[in-house]
């Protein structure tokens, strides 16, 4: 984003003045701080109120959003593209980069200056670090991260804040665990980040080879977040108010006996759920391949597939704010 | 489909009362009965009517459509993509399930039941039998199957009667003759089924090894339709008013010369057609490599290019009516 | 386009009487003259106005376009959707016609007469040269031809056109200079005859063994159109009043000492600039891959962002125009 960006003169109803947000990029989850969350969620559970009594609304008929992958991410496209669509507001798919002359050999800048000739709005998600930023830049108008490589993927960890802070009612005071591999995943580093915005307790859980950044826990601890770690989650368990669950990955081992020696302890079913809090919720960005077993799924406390849906309103929300019309 | 659909939450018109097929699943053809297809074809035609007299209208604005193809299928993605963007609503492609995320491990149930956190109704293509009815116990949106495999393909049969209806005015009291690879073609098996609630006679003209299967003519005698089988269309064609054509894959015969004895006898051309009646119909699900001439294509009796037409409001019929607005 | 598509019957509001355009094909170049060029243009610089004070209207809401794409061409694509959309109607996309049956052994004519069963207008990129003309040949509904192969891509030299006369504000009197690649492009080759219906000169700057085909020379020579060679830029740039700059691809050169020897004579940057004109511009179709230093990209005479954006509002005339609504 550049100063550019508030001389454009393709987004015809000038509104910046009274919509903070217009025209600006969602890059990272190290934008916001706490008002900035408060508005995002408060605008989601508007969303999620307008779909649910009235289904649809025109709030961004006419617009149009690119919607440039660079790598396929089937749920993350089609998220954004109901989004989109829930607001009476058009899509560009553009899922084939790897195929196409847009790939070969064009600058990220020239092909986002292209798009933006065409749409009023950009979604990128993009195999490398950094190239989100690089859009944005050269980009007069929104731009929103959908996933730089292991970068960041804000979109994420703001449907996972939302979604605890729908279930829950709020999340200061809250316990969050995060169980499985912490040390990966930018899903668990995103979502963390943006708790330490709130007063919480972060329990880790994972094998040791896969542990949360020194780095990560450094940088928490001096915004006063209370952090311990553990290797199994017997312990934590019972204090637990979110159960975030990731995947643990076979290939991260050095050879499969080691795997096997701790794959179980990461595994959430009816049984180890015992031990849980009746008042409690259990979430994962998705997809899963055994972490939680779906005979789970009918439990109450199992909120992911909700979670899926309460990433609709942050996105509807998102994409109005950056448009001008939130 | 599961009880539980009585209780879903997000389509916000309950109107199901006033609207029997409101949420329910279009999986097979055996699920309906004559007054089921009364029905069905008489919203189609009313959509017909619609198209050709206002163009477009929004029964659907604002619902989206989740377009789920595990396997590539240009033609029918494309039929139900027009027709619920005739009706006004949008649609997620989801196009390239062979390289997405959605694809790595992920269980169906899973899929289908994160987009329909996103979609009001899902449109499943997939290459295993039964994996629609797998999505519709999951689901609880409506599913409709678009093929599953070898197993059905039931929009495809029914449009397939409804271009009967409409170009012959009744399909009672008809003389059908199937004509080609009797044994493994879905279509036809599902044809043949969804005609047995009418009174017809049925004529299968197959070569030998390709002859339809007994286990379907038992079941099509128990229900009283009268059936012949022919190794040549001579015998059979002057008494046909529908001839539904379908492909003669070199792949099924031993060897080439097998094929070659038998191919010429399913070849459809003007000279063959004079021995046909004026007033009847030829039909090809398409597409067609070879088994009609296109120079029979301005021959009124040529159907086939219609008949994808029927498709498009027979598919806007059926959207209409699961999301309960027919 | 056959003499059938005056009769047909799915094009509900019979204003072909009032729109001349309505129902027809855009196939070439060469079926436009002085006039056609600038009605279509006419109607781009309305489109342009009401993008930009509107920013989306329906004028063609309900209508729906089948973007057919035999090879990828993202840029192109996306164009085309962009403008259906921002008139308000909707988009079938069908990118993957290699994996699709569609493509397995289906003819082009009747791939095209299936999608007109669900599309108002069919868009064509294919990579064979006259294959637009099939297509249109068997369509009832119109054609427009996003590019055949080495044959012909109408709609960006009339982009191109456009481009230089919103700039600059006419056409007739400048002096355009082409660069670069002038014996395989079709962009060069489509946009020199487009011109030679307004009184231009054209100055041909490339290596010797990519310089402007003869016939075509002589194809325009015959129109009045005073053309020169050059080898070098620098003998005409100060004269020039559009620079039009193509890639030199060092596949054309039999060795890459060939190519080193030429290439930096066909590179545009700051230095080089400072030899034109202040009031002129410097177009390219894009992509571009290192023949234009992005430094210049700040200067207000680099055009080719903006012609970009031209490109959706000609699209958008197009689409209106065949569809009777302009």
């Amino acid at each position: 984003m550049t100063i550019q960006k508030h001389t454009m003169t393709h987004l015809p109803l000038g509104d910046h003045k009274t919509a903070p947000w217009y025209g600006k990029d969602i890059l990272s989850v190290k934008q916001f701080d706490r008002l900035d969350l408060e508005y995002i969620f408060g605008v989601a559970h508007e969303m999620h109120d307008m779909v649910d009594h009235i289904g649809t609304f025109d709030l961004l008929k006419g617009k149009i959003l690119a919607n440039l992958f660079y790598e396929p991410s089937t749920r993350t496209s089609s998220s954004f593209t109901a989004a989109m669509e829930r607001l009476g507001g058009s899509v560009i798919p553009i899922n084939e980069v790897k195929y196409s002359s847009v790939a070969k050999g064009e600058s990220l800048p020239d092909t986002v200056r292209t798009l933006e000739c065409y749409a009023d709005v950009i979604v990128l998600r993009h195999p490398e670090v950094g190239s989100a930023a690089i859009a944005a830049k050269a980009a007069r108008k929104p731009v929103i991260n959908a996933g730089d490589g292991i970068g960041e993927h804000p979109t994420q960890a703001l449907l996972d804040a939302f979604t605890i802070r729908e279930e829950l009612g709020h999340i200061d005071g809250l316990t969050v665990t995060l169980l499985g591999d912490l040390k990966h995943g930018r899903t668990v580093h995103s979502l963390a980040r943006l708790l330490s915005l709130y007063k919480v307790k972060l329990n880790y859980v994972s094998p040791d080879i896969l542990r949360m950044p020194a780095e990560l826990m450094d940088e928490l601890s001096q915004k006063g977040v209370e952090q311990t770690e553990y290797t199994t989650l017997d312990a934590c368990l019972p204090e637990t108010d979110v159960l975030y669950v990731t995947r643990v990955q076979k290939e991260r081992f050095a050879d499969e006996a080691a795997y096997e020696s701790v794959k179980g302890a990461y595994v959430i079913n009816a049984e180890v759920m015992k031990a849980a809090k009746q008042r409690m919720i259990v979430m994962h960005p998705l997809p899963r391949v055994g972490e939680i077993d779906p005979a789970f799924d009918e439990d109450p406390r199992a909120a992911y597939f909700r979670q899926m849906e309460y990433g609709l309103y942050v996105r509807m929300a998102l994409l109005a704010m950056v448009l001008g019309k939130a």
